[in-house]
């Protein structure tokens, strides 16, 4: 295991009617003057947003408001919310939505402390200090609701691209399963995906001999497989949602992904996807994954034998174990088209033809020099031939 | 799920050598002041102590030393300590050594700010302000260096009770797997069985649906299987030291109790023991789990067989569950006794003409009315019936 630091300050409040707590919260962690930041409005026609401000004002907690984030969150709007701040001395944010609106947030709270572009801090200047974040969590899926992160979209040259830091640690999350009940299907779908691909994306390391973190994924992986279906099928299942809930915060807080090299590839892959077609991150995903963990396979064949087994429930075929790693692969592929997702470029809506570009943007955009590293270091070709994977 | 909230802001540094971090982070979290709190002198011996001070030094950190905590450590000299602490105004603890020295700084970081007796505090008391508390870990056990909880006996009628508070957590932890290789087999094996400990009794519970507990929990229940055979094995092992390190602390930071009901009946029958025969905790709950897991088995057999198949790899009979649930426990004594633990009364050094004080302690003393609850409601009978299947 390689060393490491951890440090997870947020507090959670978990459960029914917990959004009430929203203002009480806020003052906990020192807000007077609250930025209320929200998606497309459905937080408003759910009723939500309006609890959310009775229970700022119960508390006697100013604010104002910024709706409008959208998926994969723009930098238009951080722009807007940085001035707003500003101009308004708000001295705390708070993400009502999903991990567009948190990630937007964040981006924001980082910016009005910064007198440069905030754009800088996602071009690897680091994030020293932040306006305090707080979320209400209305989907699982990020886990940016417990995470150092933020993804952001530059609409100049349409650029996606991350950032992190212990400054962008909400300070408080308040994680309510029943709110994320009202979701449609597919995004719960996408969702889950997204879920899988942060547990994935930490599974795949080169650090040997981590049986710890290896056993927690495999252990959230295997919730992910059991409520999944159950929440599809059923979605007012509160119980199933609950699970979900934890398990998306546990998968992305770093917890289960301390001291052991990462991947990340296929996130990085995708990115460009959602990136230039504005298709929902999950979606990408489950398009990406089963194609860059079958390239990858050959690293290391018995690292996905055991997830295969392990979390698939696949018979190890000990004299091919890149049989069993296959069926993993193959399993986890079904699993996704079972809950919804689409399986390839054109049910993305991704076009064949593109492929030069996004390989080119992915392996030379953002001050890269032709390659990337994750599980395996990956070049032009590589990313081409993935790409040609998926159609 | 049941609502709850989730807590834990302790900072960790976990690897090799990062003991010398100690001054820089006592610094960080705004000491100027400490107490060095430890126990037997193995600290000093070992050069670990000479590490810490020097590492202070560097920082310009004042401090002052307290050594002498035994393992079940004692009211004495937390009084002493706190005493000492008041003295010298002292402003941050900082333990080196087990969950022990650990849970004895906590008293005292408590009683420091407290005009009564701290040991109101093990009488039900909330503690609702303490002194900031830091950790230098030695055995991977208590789980102390990440919870709110802390085990104090009182030399007053041998007493062993337990309290907890937000203000008892950690300000930061220091952990080097590296540091717990000098530890004998016996106490190696002992710490090896309170996560354990930690994890059944968070195992069983009568809430229901509560999927991403249950795994996670079987997560590190299947990492303590692993890496424990293998430390006893090669106490030198650094990496299964640094499984069991992370798992340990994991176990018992609550992110896998969330928002289920407990069992700690293990713990409760347990401190008895250990309070009247100095036995160690670890040796104590491997002699007590079969039993009253044996006893409670038939509340929810469904919920054994679960483990018994998922963590031992039992093979599950449909026909009779009761038979799987059993050969689940029959594994976990078969475990403890494989690494070196007593598996009766005989072995611990308890003795059977003694169980009408033991049940009679455990379930009148401290205020309780004849009866505690846990998985299941014990009265003082069912203790009995407990303690005798020990001998």
């Amino acid at each position: 295991m390689n060393n490491f630091t951890f440090y997870a300050p947020t507090y959670f409040s978990f459960g029914k009617d917990t959004e009430n707590e929203a203002g009480s919260l806020v003052k906990r962690f020192g807000g007077n003057k609250v930025l209320i930041h929200y998606g497309s409005g459905s937080v408003k026609r759910s009723g939500l947003l309006d609890k959310v401000k009775k229970s700022l004002e119960k508390e006697g907690v100013e604010y104002i408001e910024l709706g409008g984030v959208m998926p994969n969150p723009r930098s238009g709007l951080v722009y807007e919310g940085i001035e707003l701040c500003r101009k308004e001395k708000v001295d705390f944010v708070l993400a009502v939505g999903g991990g567009s609106t948190i990630d937007s947030s964040k981006a924001i709270a980082a910016g009005v402390l910064y007198e440069g572009d905030f754009w800088d801090f996602f071009c690897g200047k680091p994030i020293e200090k932040a306006l305090p974040v707080g979320t209400v969590l209305t989907i699982s899926a990020a886990g940016s609701e417990g995470s150092d992160r933020s993804v952001i979209t530059h609409e100049n040259g349409m650029l996606k691209r991350g950032t992190g830091g212990d400054a962008l640690r909400p300070k408080f999350s308040i994680l309510n399963p029943a709110l994320t009940q009202t979701l449609p299907k597919y995004q719960t779908a996408c969702g889950i995906t997204d879920i899988m691909a942060h547990l994935y994306e930490r599974y795949f390391t080169t650090t040997k001999e981590v049986e710890v973190t290896d056993r927690m994924i495999e252990a959230l992986l295997l919730t992910m497989i059991h409520e999944g279906p159950r929440v599809i099928a059923d979605p007012d299942n509160y119980e199933a949602r609950a699970n979900i809930m934890w398990a998306g915060m546990m998968a992305h807080n770093q917890s289960c992904g301390v001291g052991r090299t990462q991947d990340w590839s296929s996130h990085q892959l995708e990115h460009e996807l959602s990136a230039l077609y504005d298709c929902a991150h999950g979606a990408g995903l489950a398009v990406v994954m089963p194609a860059v963990f079958t390239y990858n396979m050959k690293h290391d064949v018995m690292r996905f034998a055991q997830v295969a087994v392990r979390v698939w429930g696949c018979q190890m075929d000990f004299e091919h174990p890149e049989v069993t790693a296959k069926a993993g692969i193959e399993a986890l592929r079904n699993f996704l088209i079972s809950i919804g997702m689409p399986k390839n470029f054109a049910e993305l809506g991704a076009k064949e033809e593109d492929i030069p570009y996004l390989a080119k943007t992915l392996c030379y955009g953002n001050g890269r020099q032709g390659t990337f590293k994750g599980f395996a270091e990956l070049n032009e070709e590589d990313c081409i031939n993935i790409y040609k994977m998926m159609i």
